[in-house]
Protein backbone atom coordinates (compact mmCIF):
# COMPACT_ATOMS: atom_id res chain seq x y z
CA UNK A 1 0.00 0.00 0.00
CA UNK A 2 0.94 3.56 -0.89
CA UNK A 3 -1.73 6.09 -0.67
CA UNK A 4 -4.60 6.77 1.53
CA UNK A 5 -8.03 8.72 0.85
CA UNK A 6 -9.47 9.61 4.43
CA UNK A 7 -13.17 10.97 4.55
CA UNK A 8 -13.93 13.96 6.70
CA UNK A 9 -16.66 13.92 8.96
CA UNK A 10 -17.29 10.90 11.18
CA UNK A 11 -13.31 9.36 10.53
CA UNK A 12 -11.21 12.78 11.45
CA UNK A 13 -14.27 14.58 13.52
CA UNK A 14 -17.53 13.93 15.09
CA UNK A 15 -19.79 17.44 15.00
CA UNK A 16 -17.68 19.67 16.40
CA UNK A 17 -14.92 17.87 18.18
CA UNK A 18 -12.48 15.82 16.62
CA UNK A 19 -12.29 12.03 17.20
CA UNK A 20 -9.49 11.25 19.66
CA UNK A 21 -5.86 10.97 17.94
CA UNK A 22 -7.07 12.00 14.75
CA UNK A 23 -4.40 15.40 14.80
CA UNK A 24 -1.60 12.49 15.85
CA UNK A 25 -2.56 9.95 13.42
CA UNK A 26 -2.14 12.69 10.16
CA UNK A 27 1.31 13.77 12.06
CA UNK A 28 1.91 10.07 11.36
CA UNK A 29 0.88 10.22 7.87
CA UNK A 30 3.02 13.57 7.18
CA UNK A 31 6.28 12.16 8.60
CA UNK A 32 5.95 8.55 6.95
CA UNK A 33 5.44 10.77 3.31
CA UNK A 34 2.37 8.78 2.83
CA UNK A 35 0.71 10.24 -0.27
CA UNK A 36 -2.55 11.15 1.47
CA UNK A 37 -6.65 12.81 0.50
CA UNK A 38 -8.68 14.10 2.32
CA UNK A 39 -12.16 12.90 0.46
CA UNK A 40 -16.11 14.32 1.33
CA UNK A 41 -18.95 14.30 -0.60
CA UNK A 42 -19.54 18.18 1.04
CA UNK A 43 -21.03 20.56 -1.72
CA UNK A 44 -21.76 23.36 0.63
CA UNK A 45 -18.28 24.85 1.66
CA UNK A 46 -15.28 25.92 -0.34
CA UNK A 47 -12.11 24.16 0.44
CA UNK A 48 -10.81 26.90 2.47
CA UNK A 49 -13.84 26.77 4.78
CA UNK A 50 -13.48 22.96 5.29
CA UNK A 51 -9.32 23.75 6.33
CA UNK A 52 -10.99 26.96 9.15
CA UNK A 53 -13.20 23.94 10.16
CA UNK A 54 -10.46 21.68 10.61
CA UNK A 55 -8.13 24.35 12.36
CA UNK A 56 -10.92 25.10 15.04
CA UNK A 57 -10.60 21.49 15.98
CA UNK A 58 -6.71 21.18 15.79
CA UNK A 59 -6.45 19.43 12.81
CA UNK A 60 -4.00 20.68 9.80
CA UNK A 61 -4.82 19.98 6.50
CA UNK A 62 -3.75 21.86 3.58
CA UNK A 63 -6.40 22.80 0.65
CA UNK A 64 -4.79 21.18 -2.30
CA UNK A 65 -5.16 17.98 0.16
CA UNK A 66 -8.73 17.97 -0.04
CA UNK A 67 -10.95 17.09 -2.78
CA UNK A 68 -14.69 17.63 -2.63
CA UNK A 69 -17.18 16.85 -5.88
CA UNK A 70 -16.49 20.58 -6.31
CA UNK A 71 -12.97 20.17 -7.08
CA UNK A 72 -13.50 17.57 -8.59
CA UNK A 73 -15.68 18.62 -11.15
CA UNK A 74 -13.27 21.82 -12.02
CA UNK A 75 -10.53 19.23 -12.27
CA UNK A 76 -12.78 17.21 -14.57
CA UNK A 77 -14.08 19.84 -16.84
CA UNK A 78 -10.62 21.21 -17.33
CA UNK A 79 -8.91 18.31 -18.34
CA UNK A 80 -12.18 17.48 -20.88
CA UNK A 81 -14.02 19.79 -22.16
CA UNK A 82 -12.90 23.42 -23.95
CA UNK A 83 -16.01 25.33 -24.35
CA UNK A 84 -17.95 27.23 -21.26
CA UNK A 85 -19.81 25.47 -18.86
CA UNK A 86 -23.15 25.91 -16.88
CA UNK A 87 -23.10 26.33 -13.63
CA UNK A 88 -26.28 25.49 -11.54
CA UNK A 89 -24.49 25.15 -8.28
CA UNK A 90 -24.90 27.91 -5.26
CA UNK A 91 -22.89 30.85 -4.59
CA UNK A 92 -20.76 29.53 -1.65
CA UNK A 93 -18.90 27.36 -3.92
CA UNK A 94 -18.59 28.79 -7.17
CA UNK A 95 -14.79 30.02 -6.19
CA UNK A 96 -13.77 26.25 -6.69
CA UNK A 97 -14.69 27.36 -10.51
CA UNK A 98 -12.51 30.70 -10.97
CA UNK A 99 -10.80 29.33 -13.67
CA UNK A 100 -13.40 27.27 -15.27
CA UNK A 101 -15.26 29.87 -18.53
CA UNK A 102 -18.55 30.04 -17.92
CA UNK A 103 -21.50 30.32 -20.19
CA UNK A 104 -23.85 33.44 -19.79
CA UNK A 105 -26.52 33.15 -17.42
CA UNK A 106 -29.67 33.06 -19.50
CA UNK A 107 -27.70 31.60 -22.44
CA UNK A 108 -29.69 27.89 -23.04
CA UNK A 109 -27.48 26.42 -25.89
CA UNK A 110 -23.68 26.16 -26.93
CA UNK A 111 -22.46 24.66 -23.26
CA UNK A 112 -19.72 22.02 -23.09
CA UNK A 113 -20.99 20.61 -19.83
CA UNK A 114 -23.96 21.56 -17.55
CA UNK A 115 -22.85 20.97 -13.76
CA UNK A 116 -25.77 20.28 -11.28
CA UNK A 117 -25.25 20.81 -7.50
CA UNK A 118 -27.47 21.36 -4.78
CA UNK A 119 -29.53 24.50 -5.71
CA UNK A 120 -32.22 24.38 -3.11
CA UNK A 121 -34.63 27.19 -2.94
CA UNK A 122 -32.46 28.50 -6.07
CA UNK A 123 -34.46 25.82 -8.53
CA UNK A 124 -37.64 26.99 -10.19
CA UNK A 125 -38.96 25.95 -13.66
CA UNK A 126 -37.42 28.38 -15.69
CA UNK A 127 -33.82 27.40 -14.18
CA UNK A 128 -34.29 23.97 -14.65
CA UNK A 129 -35.77 24.16 -17.81
CA UNK A 130 -32.94 26.15 -18.98
CA UNK A 131 -30.48 22.84 -18.00
CA UNK A 132 -32.90 20.90 -19.86
CA UNK A 133 -32.68 22.97 -22.40
CA UNK A 134 -28.71 22.81 -22.73
CA UNK A 135 -28.50 19.36 -22.60
CA UNK A 136 -30.90 18.92 -25.85
CA UNK A 137 -28.14 20.57 -27.99
CA UNK A 138 -26.54 18.81 -30.22
CA UNK A 139 -23.98 17.35 -29.67
CA UNK A 140 -24.99 16.73 -26.15
CA UNK A 141 -23.02 18.11 -23.19
CA UNK A 142 -22.11 15.79 -20.81
CA UNK A 143 -24.33 15.99 -17.62
CA UNK A 144 -22.31 16.77 -14.07
CA UNK A 145 -23.67 15.83 -10.87
CA UNK A 146 -22.03 16.89 -7.62
CA UNK A 147 -22.91 14.02 -6.05
CA UNK A 148 -26.49 11.66 -5.61
CA UNK A 149 -27.60 12.50 -2.40
CA UNK A 150 -31.48 12.52 -2.52
CA UNK A 151 -32.87 14.34 0.03
CA UNK A 152 -31.12 16.33 3.71
CA UNK A 153 -32.87 16.99 7.14
CA UNK A 154 -33.00 21.37 7.70
CA UNK A 155 -34.16 22.43 10.77
CA UNK A 156 -37.63 23.08 8.84
CA UNK A 157 -38.24 19.57 7.58
CA UNK A 158 -36.30 17.81 5.13
CA UNK A 159 -35.04 19.29 1.76
CA UNK A 160 -34.84 17.74 -1.69
CA UNK A 161 -30.80 17.32 -2.59
CA UNK A 162 -29.58 17.10 -5.87
CA UNK A 163 -29.96 13.75 -6.96
CA UNK A 164 -33.58 14.36 -7.77
CA UNK A 165 -33.11 17.14 -10.09
CA UNK A 166 -30.43 14.76 -11.32
CA UNK A 167 -33.07 12.50 -12.05
CA UNK A 168 -35.06 14.72 -13.40
CA UNK A 169 -33.06 15.66 -16.26
CA UNK A 170 -31.41 12.22 -16.81
CA UNK A 171 -34.71 11.41 -17.58
CA UNK A 172 -36.18 14.21 -19.31
CA UNK A 173 -32.66 14.60 -22.22
CA UNK A 174 -32.30 10.93 -22.14
CA UNK A 175 -28.91 10.74 -20.64
CA UNK A 176 -26.92 9.62 -17.70
CA UNK A 177 -25.07 12.11 -15.90
CA UNK A 178 -20.99 11.63 -14.65
CA UNK A 179 -21.56 11.54 -10.65
CA UNK A 180 -19.04 13.22 -9.24
CA UNK A 181 -19.03 11.93 -4.97
CA UNK A 182 -18.85 9.10 -3.21
CA UNK A 183 -19.72 6.01 -4.60
CA UNK A 184 -19.15 6.98 -7.82
CA UNK A 185 -16.47 5.60 -9.60
CA UNK A 186 -15.65 8.94 -11.47
CA UNK A 187 -15.25 10.40 -8.29
CA UNK A 188 -12.62 8.17 -6.91
CA UNK A 189 -10.73 8.17 -10.46
CA UNK A 190 -10.52 11.95 -9.76
CA UNK A 191 -8.62 10.96 -6.40
CA UNK A 192 -6.48 8.81 -7.24
CA UNK A 193 -5.58 11.15 -10.58
CA UNK A 194 -4.67 13.26 -7.56
CA UNK A 195 -3.20 11.71 -5.06
CA UNK A 196 -0.78 10.20 -7.89
CA UNK A 197 -0.89 6.27 -6.65
CA UNK A 198 -2.81 3.38 -8.63
CA UNK A 199 -6.25 1.73 -7.33
CA UNK A 200 -4.18 -1.28 -6.13
CA UNK A 201 -1.80 0.69 -4.16
CA UNK A 202 -4.42 2.52 -2.49
CA UNK A 203 -7.17 2.66 1.12
CA UNK A 204 -9.88 4.56 1.40
CA UNK A 205 -10.98 4.82 5.02
CA UNK A 206 -14.71 6.16 6.32
CA UNK A 207 -17.20 5.45 8.36
CA UNK A 208 -19.78 4.83 5.41
CA UNK A 209 -20.07 1.33 4.74
CA UNK A 210 -21.62 2.06 1.28
CA UNK A 211 -20.31 5.87 0.32
CA UNK A 212 -16.39 5.23 1.46
CA UNK A 213 -16.25 1.14 1.45
CA UNK A 214 -18.22 -0.02 -1.08
CA UNK A 215 -17.46 2.96 -3.67
CA UNK A 216 -13.33 2.66 -2.93
CA UNK A 217 -14.14 -1.39 -3.26
CA UNK A 218 -15.93 -0.96 -6.50
CA UNK A 219 -13.24 1.76 -7.90
CA UNK A 220 -10.26 -1.41 -7.09
CA UNK A 221 -9.65 0.25 -4.06
CA UNK A 222 -9.15 -1.40 -0.59
CA UNK A 223 -12.14 0.41 2.06
CA UNK A 224 -11.44 0.19 5.48
CA UNK A 225 -14.74 1.18 7.92
CA UNK A 226 -14.34 3.08 11.40
CA UNK A 227 -16.53 2.26 14.08
CA UNK A 228 -17.04 6.20 14.73
CA UNK A 229 -19.50 8.35 12.83
CA UNK A 230 -22.13 6.76 11.28
CA UNK A 231 -20.98 3.62 11.47
CA UNK A 232 -23.63 0.92 12.57
CA UNK A 233 -22.99 -2.56 13.76
CA UNK A 234 -25.46 -4.14 11.08
CA UNK A 235 -23.12 -2.20 8.61
CA UNK A 236 -20.97 -5.35 8.49
CA UNK A 237 -24.02 -7.86 8.00
CA UNK A 238 -24.86 -6.76 4.38
CA UNK A 239 -22.72 -7.81 0.95
CA UNK A 240 -19.72 -5.27 1.40
CA UNK A 241 -17.11 -6.69 3.58
CA UNK A 242 -14.62 -3.91 4.53
CA UNK A 243 -11.00 -4.82 4.13
CA UNK A 244 -10.43 -3.98 7.47
CA UNK A 245 -12.48 -2.52 10.83
CA UNK A 246 -10.98 -0.30 12.58
CA UNK A 247 -11.73 0.99 15.76
CA UNK A 248 -10.87 4.39 15.12
CA UNK A 249 -8.87 5.96 12.79
CA UNK A 250 -6.57 6.40 15.56
CA UNK A 251 -5.69 2.89 14.78
CA UNK A 252 -4.47 3.19 11.75
CA UNK A 253 -0.99 3.40 11.98
CA UNK A 254 -0.84 0.60 13.97
CA UNK A 255 -3.11 -1.34 11.10
CA UNK A 256 -0.30 0.12 8.61
CA UNK A 257 2.60 -1.44 9.63
CA UNK A 258 0.99 -4.13 10.09
CA UNK A 259 -0.43 -4.74 6.41
CA UNK A 260 2.59 -2.41 5.00
CA UNK A 261 5.39 -4.63 3.42
CA UNK B 1 -65.56 -8.00 -29.88
CA UNK B 2 -67.95 -5.84 -27.81
CA UNK B 3 -66.35 -2.51 -26.72
CA UNK B 4 -64.03 0.10 -28.27
CA UNK B 5 -61.59 2.59 -27.05
CA UNK B 6 -60.70 5.89 -29.57
CA UNK B 7 -57.76 8.56 -29.59
CA UNK B 8 -58.49 11.53 -30.46
CA UNK B 9 -55.43 13.68 -31.71
CA UNK B 10 -54.58 11.97 -34.82
CA UNK B 11 -57.65 9.62 -35.49
CA UNK B 12 -60.94 11.83 -35.19
CA UNK B 13 -59.12 15.15 -36.08
CA UNK B 14 -55.33 16.38 -37.47
CA UNK B 15 -55.16 20.02 -36.02
CA UNK B 16 -58.06 21.89 -36.70
CA UNK B 17 -59.76 19.45 -39.24
CA UNK B 18 -61.82 16.56 -38.78
CA UNK B 19 -60.34 13.00 -40.39
CA UNK B 20 -62.66 12.71 -43.04
CA UNK B 21 -65.39 10.16 -42.49
CA UNK B 22 -64.73 10.58 -38.69
CA UNK B 23 -68.56 11.64 -37.80
CA UNK B 24 -69.66 9.54 -39.87
CA UNK B 25 -67.81 6.63 -37.76
CA UNK B 26 -69.34 7.77 -34.82
CA UNK B 27 -73.09 7.92 -36.31
CA UNK B 28 -72.52 4.58 -36.99
CA UNK B 29 -70.29 3.78 -33.30
CA UNK B 30 -73.87 4.97 -31.65
CA UNK B 31 -76.91 3.00 -33.96
CA UNK B 32 -74.51 -0.12 -33.53
CA UNK B 33 -74.86 0.41 -29.65
CA UNK B 34 -71.26 -0.22 -29.36
CA UNK B 35 -69.88 0.40 -26.37
CA UNK B 36 -67.04 3.17 -26.90
CA UNK B 37 -65.04 5.54 -25.39
CA UNK B 38 -62.75 8.19 -26.30
CA UNK B 39 -59.28 8.04 -24.30
CA UNK B 40 -56.53 10.80 -24.65
CA UNK B 41 -53.47 11.63 -22.46
CA UNK B 42 -54.27 15.18 -22.79
CA UNK B 43 -54.05 17.19 -19.51
CA UNK B 44 -54.22 20.80 -20.24
CA UNK B 45 -57.84 20.83 -20.86
CA UNK B 46 -61.53 19.81 -19.04
CA UNK B 47 -63.65 17.23 -21.25
CA UNK B 48 -65.73 20.31 -21.38
CA UNK B 49 -63.51 22.43 -23.79
CA UNK B 50 -62.48 18.55 -25.57
CA UNK B 51 -66.35 18.64 -26.16
CA UNK B 52 -66.09 21.82 -27.54
CA UNK B 53 -63.23 21.46 -29.91
CA UNK B 54 -64.73 18.53 -31.18
CA UNK B 55 -68.79 20.12 -32.10
CA UNK B 56 -66.36 23.20 -33.76
CA UNK B 57 -65.32 20.29 -36.17
CA UNK B 58 -68.68 18.92 -36.42
CA UNK B 59 -68.01 15.82 -34.25
CA UNK B 60 -70.45 14.96 -31.54
CA UNK B 61 -69.36 13.45 -28.40
CA UNK B 62 -70.91 13.24 -24.92
CA UNK B 63 -68.62 14.46 -21.72
CA UNK B 64 -68.73 11.43 -20.10
CA UNK B 65 -67.45 9.33 -23.13
CA UNK B 66 -64.14 10.65 -22.63
CA UNK B 67 -61.07 9.67 -20.22
CA UNK B 68 -58.24 11.79 -19.73
CA UNK B 69 -55.85 11.37 -16.99
CA UNK B 70 -57.06 13.89 -15.02
CA UNK B 71 -60.55 12.23 -15.01
CA UNK B 72 -58.65 8.71 -14.17
CA UNK B 73 -57.15 10.11 -11.38
CA UNK B 74 -60.33 11.59 -9.90
CA UNK B 75 -62.25 7.98 -10.43
CA UNK B 76 -59.67 5.97 -9.05
CA UNK B 77 -59.15 8.87 -5.98
CA UNK B 78 -63.04 8.60 -5.56
CA UNK B 79 -62.27 4.24 -5.26
CA UNK B 80 -59.47 3.83 -3.83
CA UNK B 81 -58.48 6.60 -0.81
CA UNK B 82 -60.85 7.85 1.45
CA UNK B 83 -59.08 10.59 2.89
CA UNK B 84 -57.56 14.54 1.32
CA UNK B 85 -55.79 14.80 -1.76
CA UNK B 86 -52.38 17.25 -2.45
CA UNK B 87 -53.39 18.08 -5.90
CA UNK B 88 -50.17 19.53 -7.88
CA UNK B 89 -52.07 20.81 -11.62
CA UNK B 90 -52.78 23.62 -13.39
CA UNK B 91 -56.01 25.35 -12.93
CA UNK B 92 -57.33 24.62 -16.07
CA UNK B 93 -58.38 20.76 -15.41
CA UNK B 94 -59.06 21.42 -11.97
CA UNK B 95 -62.73 21.44 -12.42
CA UNK B 96 -62.13 17.21 -13.01
CA UNK B 97 -61.63 17.31 -8.83
CA UNK B 98 -65.12 18.63 -8.26
CA UNK B 99 -65.94 15.94 -5.72
CA UNK B 100 -62.67 15.22 -4.15
CA UNK B 101 -61.21 16.05 -0.99
CA UNK B 102 -58.32 18.54 -0.82
CA UNK B 103 -55.41 18.92 1.43
CA UNK B 104 -55.22 22.38 2.80
CA UNK B 105 -52.44 24.17 0.26
CA UNK B 106 -48.92 24.24 2.60
CA UNK B 107 -49.96 21.50 4.44
CA UNK B 108 -47.10 19.16 4.61
CA UNK B 109 -48.62 15.43 5.73
CA UNK B 110 -51.63 14.21 5.72
CA UNK B 111 -52.04 13.07 2.25
CA UNK B 112 -54.04 9.98 0.94
CA UNK B 113 -52.46 10.87 -2.40
CA UNK B 114 -50.39 12.96 -4.29
CA UNK B 115 -51.20 14.22 -7.77
CA UNK B 116 -48.63 15.58 -10.48
CA UNK B 117 -49.88 17.24 -13.35
CA UNK B 118 -47.88 19.16 -16.17
CA UNK B 119 -47.56 22.55 -13.61
CA UNK B 120 -45.11 23.98 -15.65
CA UNK B 121 -43.94 27.56 -14.73
CA UNK B 122 -45.87 26.81 -11.51
CA UNK B 123 -43.12 24.32 -10.53
CA UNK B 124 -40.66 26.08 -7.80
CA UNK B 125 -38.74 24.34 -4.92
CA UNK B 126 -41.22 24.98 -2.30
CA UNK B 127 -43.76 23.15 -4.61
CA UNK B 128 -41.61 20.43 -5.00
CA UNK B 129 -40.38 20.03 -2.31
CA UNK B 130 -43.66 20.02 -0.44
CA UNK B 131 -45.02 16.71 -2.70
CA UNK B 132 -41.41 15.06 -1.35
CA UNK B 133 -42.38 15.70 2.12
CA UNK B 134 -45.96 14.98 1.82
CA UNK B 135 -44.73 11.27 0.00
CA UNK B 136 -42.25 10.87 3.19
CA UNK B 137 -45.03 10.60 5.61
CA UNK B 138 -45.77 7.49 6.90
CA UNK B 139 -47.93 5.59 5.55
CA UNK B 140 -46.55 6.40 1.88
CA UNK B 141 -49.55 7.61 -0.07
CA UNK B 142 -49.60 6.71 -3.52
CA UNK B 143 -47.80 9.18 -6.36
CA UNK B 144 -50.59 9.35 -9.16
CA UNK B 145 -48.90 10.64 -12.26
CA UNK B 146 -51.09 12.62 -14.86
CA UNK B 147 -49.29 10.80 -17.76
CA UNK B 148 -45.31 10.78 -18.59
CA UNK B 149 -44.75 12.80 -21.10
CA UNK B 150 -40.78 14.16 -20.94
CA UNK B 151 -41.26 17.87 -22.31
CA UNK B 152 -43.44 19.49 -25.26
CA UNK B 153 -42.75 21.98 -27.68
CA UNK B 154 -43.53 25.52 -26.72
CA UNK B 155 -43.34 28.61 -28.94
CA UNK B 156 -40.04 29.44 -27.57
CA UNK B 157 -38.45 26.03 -27.30
CA UNK B 158 -38.95 22.46 -25.44
CA UNK B 159 -40.56 22.93 -21.84
CA UNK B 160 -40.19 20.01 -19.43
CA UNK B 161 -43.66 17.77 -18.86
CA UNK B 162 -45.05 16.00 -16.06
CA UNK B 163 -42.60 12.85 -16.11
CA UNK B 164 -39.22 14.38 -15.44
CA UNK B 165 -40.84 16.03 -12.05
CA UNK B 166 -42.22 12.50 -11.49
CA UNK B 167 -38.85 10.80 -11.70
CA UNK B 168 -37.55 13.30 -9.29
CA UNK B 169 -40.07 12.84 -6.79
CA UNK B 170 -39.48 8.72 -7.15
CA UNK B 171 -36.05 8.99 -6.71
CA UNK B 172 -36.48 11.13 -3.74
CA UNK B 173 -39.03 9.31 -2.07
CA UNK B 174 -37.88 5.90 -2.71
CA UNK B 175 -41.55 4.99 -4.22
CA UNK B 176 -43.19 4.25 -7.65
CA UNK B 177 -45.80 6.43 -9.60
CA UNK B 178 -49.21 4.57 -10.91
CA UNK B 179 -49.15 6.33 -13.90
CA UNK B 180 -52.53 7.49 -15.95
CA UNK B 181 -52.20 7.77 -19.18
CA UNK B 182 -51.39 5.85 -22.22
CA UNK B 183 -49.72 3.62 -22.62
CA UNK B 184 -49.60 2.54 -18.98
CA UNK B 185 -51.77 -0.53 -18.06
CA UNK B 186 -53.49 1.43 -15.10
CA UNK B 187 -54.92 3.79 -17.15
CA UNK B 188 -56.47 1.19 -19.90
CA UNK B 189 -57.67 -0.54 -16.89
CA UNK B 190 -59.51 2.42 -15.74
CA UNK B 191 -60.47 2.96 -19.50
CA UNK B 192 -62.00 -0.65 -19.58
CA UNK B 193 -63.96 0.11 -15.86
CA UNK B 194 -65.77 3.03 -17.41
CA UNK B 195 -66.33 0.94 -20.81
CA UNK B 196 -67.46 -1.84 -19.21
CA UNK B 197 -65.95 -4.51 -21.59
CA UNK B 198 -63.42 -7.22 -20.64
CA UNK B 199 -59.93 -6.41 -21.82
CA UNK B 200 -60.26 -9.01 -24.47
CA UNK B 201 -63.40 -7.83 -25.96
CA UNK B 202 -62.07 -4.79 -26.84
CA UNK B 203 -59.84 -2.99 -29.10
CA UNK B 204 -57.99 0.41 -29.08
CA UNK B 205 -57.70 2.46 -32.13
CA UNK B 206 -55.11 4.91 -32.38
CA UNK B 207 -52.05 6.87 -34.23
CA UNK B 208 -49.53 6.37 -31.67
CA UNK B 209 -48.01 2.69 -31.73
CA UNK B 210 -46.34 2.39 -28.40
CA UNK B 211 -49.10 4.86 -26.69
CA UNK B 212 -51.92 3.47 -28.02
CA UNK B 213 -51.03 -0.05 -30.00
CA UNK B 214 -48.55 -1.17 -27.49
CA UNK B 215 -50.54 0.34 -24.55
CA UNK B 216 -53.78 -1.38 -25.43
CA UNK B 217 -51.42 -4.74 -26.19
CA UNK B 218 -50.25 -4.67 -22.88
CA UNK B 219 -53.11 -4.34 -21.10
CA UNK B 220 -54.95 -7.48 -23.14
CA UNK B 221 -56.88 -5.48 -25.57
CA UNK B 222 -56.22 -5.46 -29.48
CA UNK B 223 -54.38 -2.28 -30.70
CA UNK B 224 -55.54 -0.94 -34.48
CA UNK B 225 -53.18 1.16 -35.74
CA UNK B 226 -54.55 4.28 -38.42
CA UNK B 227 -52.68 5.80 -40.95
CA UNK B 228 -53.23 8.71 -40.09
CA UNK B 229 -51.97 11.71 -37.78
CA UNK B 230 -48.31 11.16 -36.24
CA UNK B 231 -48.42 7.64 -38.20
CA UNK B 232 -44.91 6.78 -40.00
CA UNK B 233 -44.28 3.71 -41.96
CA UNK B 234 -41.29 3.04 -39.88
CA UNK B 235 -43.53 2.21 -36.77
CA UNK B 236 -44.25 -1.03 -38.79
CA UNK B 237 -40.80 -2.08 -38.55
CA UNK B 238 -40.52 -2.41 -34.85
CA UNK B 239 -41.43 -5.12 -32.21
CA UNK B 240 -44.87 -4.21 -31.89
CA UNK B 241 -47.11 -5.65 -34.20
CA UNK B 242 -50.73 -4.03 -34.71
CA UNK B 243 -53.29 -6.38 -34.43
CA UNK B 244 -54.86 -4.63 -37.70
CA UNK B 245 -53.76 -1.30 -39.90
CA UNK B 246 -56.89 0.64 -41.31
CA UNK B 247 -55.83 3.64 -43.74
CA UNK B 248 -57.88 5.24 -41.29
CA UNK B 249 -60.74 5.40 -39.00
CA UNK B 250 -63.02 5.77 -41.67
CA UNK B 251 -62.20 1.82 -42.18
CA UNK B 252 -63.52 0.59 -39.00
CA UNK B 253 -66.89 -0.40 -39.43
CA UNK B 254 -65.86 -2.37 -42.16
CA UNK B 255 -62.86 -3.87 -40.34
CA UNK B 256 -65.69 -4.28 -37.94
CA UNK B 257 -68.06 -6.39 -39.80
CA UNK B 258 -65.25 -8.40 -41.18
CA UNK B 259 -64.04 -9.55 -37.67
CA UNK B 260 -66.59 -9.34 -35.39
CA UNK B 261 -68.84 -12.69 -35.07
Amino acid sequence: MRGILIDLDGVLYQGDEAIPGAAAVLEWLKESRIPQLFVTNTTSRPRRAICKKLASMGIEADEDRILTPVVAASCWLKRQVSGPAALFMPSATMEEFENIPQLPAHQESGAAAVVLGDLGEGWDFPRLNRAFRLLMDSPQPPLIALGMTRYWRAEDGLRLDVAPFVKALEHAAACEAIVLGKPSKAFFQEALKMLGVDAEDTIMIGDDICGDVKGAQDAGLRGILVRTGKFLPSDLDGSTHPDAVLESISDLPAWWEQNSP
